[in-house]
């Protein structure tokens, strides 16, 4: 007999028969009433919560991530259930539209009766990402959108932490069950061939990625490769430069310092919205207090995987020769490393945007120091896609241009806050140009992220009786419509 | 001296230009409010409603199409122009969300202020479609939506009518000119070249094209492709399948078929939502119709390229061994042809579908007898994604199965309605699974086509006067705000 362990990677057949269910299942839970979905991701939510103790030591173990930390990700993950539940019960998600036929409409050629709303894509692959065993994992934020769309989740596992997610994923499945789902509406797979074959199946019709830039980019790849290319939201990088004026620095170049340091060596820097470049003005008091500052203890990594590939990135950076180090703790490339901040200035990054704009996944950060506050336009300029772009500034100060360009680069633009920190709201909007995700018209946190996982579908000439319930002129599901233009 | 004739393809030095101009439009263009934009569109539906005598006679001389559907296909495209104006003083377009700051949101984190608006893509090269020389060429819908978007557009024309490309796009010029647009905002290039160097350039940010599949294929890859891949929305093929029950056979046989010939030679069959098949029941009333009917007489197809391949794809067609011809005139691969009914049956249907569903640009279409209703639902599994797809029913039939197939495979469902004519309205869905497009999330008509060409900006912590209008809690633009997840 063989014996099945946490890292066993999912058979062919056993993928085959995860494909078939899940392709099964879409009907039925498309079909359900958007409410009835709702209660079931507050059944998971639920669940979930009530397996934080077993959840979070088996997460502690796996991803050296403290305690505190992983419970505050837990209730952030299951509130993210519960606020997609939300989503359904307002029902505004589904963009109802109802025209009634028009003999007088203006286009030259009556309007027939149409009626258009959302509908759900079919089953998606999500693969999780290393950094957020819970909130972009498993039972994260693509799995909850996706599943509120009404779609079926096939989960790819992240090697970081196998045990968690078949923990994570045992904790829904008898959730799922206890509410009488489908049981193709969720499933696990592990290892990459699993992914990928997954990803290139015809019974798939999305995919969903938080994760490395050659990683997003290659399944990205493969989606639209695909003899039926698949929308594919994949959130690879982002360098996230903070743009410090001139009057900011000279206000409170402190306060600003510690801030920063705060915000980059949070989570021991391993977050994809970590400030990985700072621009400050030339001889400000922010490089002084930074050189001063006592960086904190150095803090394991998520796995030895991102542990040496940090001490890669960090050697390469360290060693360029318009580069050096600002400040450090005794054993920045030892396991763990100590955080390390190094130091260049704004025309050797503009000289080297290939080499110094590198996302370094780990506890380190670049300062660049400028000359001309009017420069930092053109070194935003410089910049590909990124997630966030911060400006630190004095009220009153004149910023239109810079604010301009950053929010051509990035998809979240902070006045005076650190974007480390992803509230899960209305209004949150994580995503950006390429490479920060992508699909530069989608989002991965907050409300808005369920549109990824839906698709238009327009009804012409319909009777009542056949029309989906959010169409119907009685409008039993009580959902917002917009009618003949208005609403 | 060199001369310059309509087809003269543009030159490496003209296209660069061409990029540079656009790219620096990009800013000036999506900073005006939208309804400045708003009346800019007006402006340009004026010009071209005033142009009409003029562009019509090149389209008859270009196209072969008669003067009543240009002036028609001209009203409904200065329409759109109108109609994307009123999107745009409306504002709901641009999905402002505004969260404040909550110390007690109950994700375990305090919520910072946040705000979300959909912002332009930047210069978005279209690529114009042969068979409506207005409504989906220089100054169609793609160009429509992404102007009012906010977004430069690069036209590359379609080489079936290059005289009118450049009579329209010259009529543009000059009024976006005379409402004091930055020249950028609008171009035209010419041939295959520069179309595809156009995409593949950086400053680009967005593809729309309307055409065929292996055409829309190899612009979707190569946007793809790029460094930077950007979103590319292409309308390739669709066959758009009718399904005729038994009882609608039984109750009004000789109309449907004469409903269905008016339909399927419409325009001479060169609609991307001509219905290529219809199934009806074995030996029903309609296949005599059909074979009894006078079909419409010859009509020269759009331009010799479409002539050639129509005759191809016929020839192929019809020497297929399990079809047989229905009724046909007396010159059904001759210049111009006459109209021709194929006839195949469900099982072979099934057994060929590649040769069998192929779309067939031109006056003809296949019938396709069963003898099982309940094998409906099958058949329409068969089918790859779909603009469009027809149901014929009566009142009170079961076809709740049959819908719930044909919404999965198709972006707009008819029930009694035929789908030619695609009305330019808030509901409308011109779209659907690949091949019917390369983007199954976004449709190419009706009003949320403005949706493909805008990306999500979140703002976090700034003060009001740096916001976008749209976004302040004064709402100097008037806008649809959702705030607090409240709308």
């Amino acid at each position: 007999m063989s014996t099945t362990t946490a890292t066993t990677p999912t058979t062919a057949t056993e993928l085959e028969a995860i494909l078939a269910s899940a392709h099964q299942a879409a009907a039925p839970w498309a079909a359900l009433r958007p409410a009835a979905r709702a209660d079931i991701l507050d059944a998971v939510a639920d669940a979930l919560d009530a397996a934080g103790e077993t959840l979070i030591p088996i997460a502690m173990a796996e991803t050296n991530l403290p305690q505190a930390r992983l419970s505050g990700e837990l209730k952030r993950t299951t509130f993210q259930l519960r606020l997609f539940g939300e989503v359904l019960r307002d029902g505004a998600y589904l963009d109802a539209r109802i025209d009634h036929a028009d003999a007088q409409w203006p286009m030259g050629a009556p309007r027939p009766d149409l009626r258009r709303v959302l509908e759900p894509l079919g089953p998606v692959v999500i693969f999780a990402a290393s950094n957020f065993p819970f909130a972009f994992s498993v039972a994260g934020g693509d799995t909850a959108s996706a599943w509120a769309a009404g779609n079926p989740v096939i989960l790819k596992a992240h090697s970081g932490h196998p045990e968690l997610s078949r923990a994570t994923a045992s904790t829904i499945t008898v959730a799922l069950a206890a509410a009488g789902v489908p049981a193709g509406v969720f499933a696990l797979v592990l290892g990459t061939e699993a992914g990928a074959t997954a990803l290139k199946d015809p019974r798939v019709k999305a995919g969903g990625f938080t994760g490395s830039i050659p990683g997003g980019r290659a399944l990205f790849d493969m989606a639209n490769a695909r003899p039926e290319p698949i929308p594919f939201f994949g959130e690879l990088g982002s360098n996230n430069p903070v743009f410090v004026t001139a009057a900011a620095a000279t206000q409170r170049g402190a306060q600003i310092a510690s801030e920063f340091v705060g915000s980059f060596t949070m989570g021991a820097g391993q977050f994809c919205t970590k400030p990985g470049t700072i621009f400050v003005p030339r001889g400000s008091e922010i490089i002084e207090s930074l050189r001063a500052t006592e960086l904190p203890a150095p803090a394991v990594l998520l796995n030895k995987r991102i542990q040496s590939g940090y001490v890669e990135v960090l050697e390469a950076l360290s060693s360029h020769n318009k580069v050096s180090v600002l400040a450090q703790g005794s054993d920045p490339l030892a396991d763990p490393p100590s955080p390390t901040l190094l130091l260049t200035t704004a025309a050797d990054l503009l000289a080297h945007p290939e080499s110094l704009q590198t996302e370094c996944f780990g506890p380190t950060a670049l300062v660049v120091e400028y000359t001309n506050e009017s420069d930092l336009v053109a070194l935003a300029e410089s910049f590909e896609g990124q997630l966030t772009a911060t400006i630190i500034g004095t009220e009153g100060c004149e910023a239109g241009d810079l604010i301009e360009v950053l929010a051509r680069k990035a998809g979240r633009v902070l006045w005076n806050q650190w974007p480390t920190g992803v509230s899960v709201t209305y209004a949150q909007q994580h995503g950006g140009p390429y490479p920060a995700t992508t699909s530069v018209g989608s989002t991965s946190v907050g409300t808005a992220a369920i549109s990824r996982f839906l698709r238009p579908v327009a009804y012409q000439g319909f009777p009542q009786g056949l029309l989906p319930e959010a169409l119907q002129d009685a409008n039993p599901l009580n959902v917002p419509q917009m009618i003949n233009g208005k609403r």
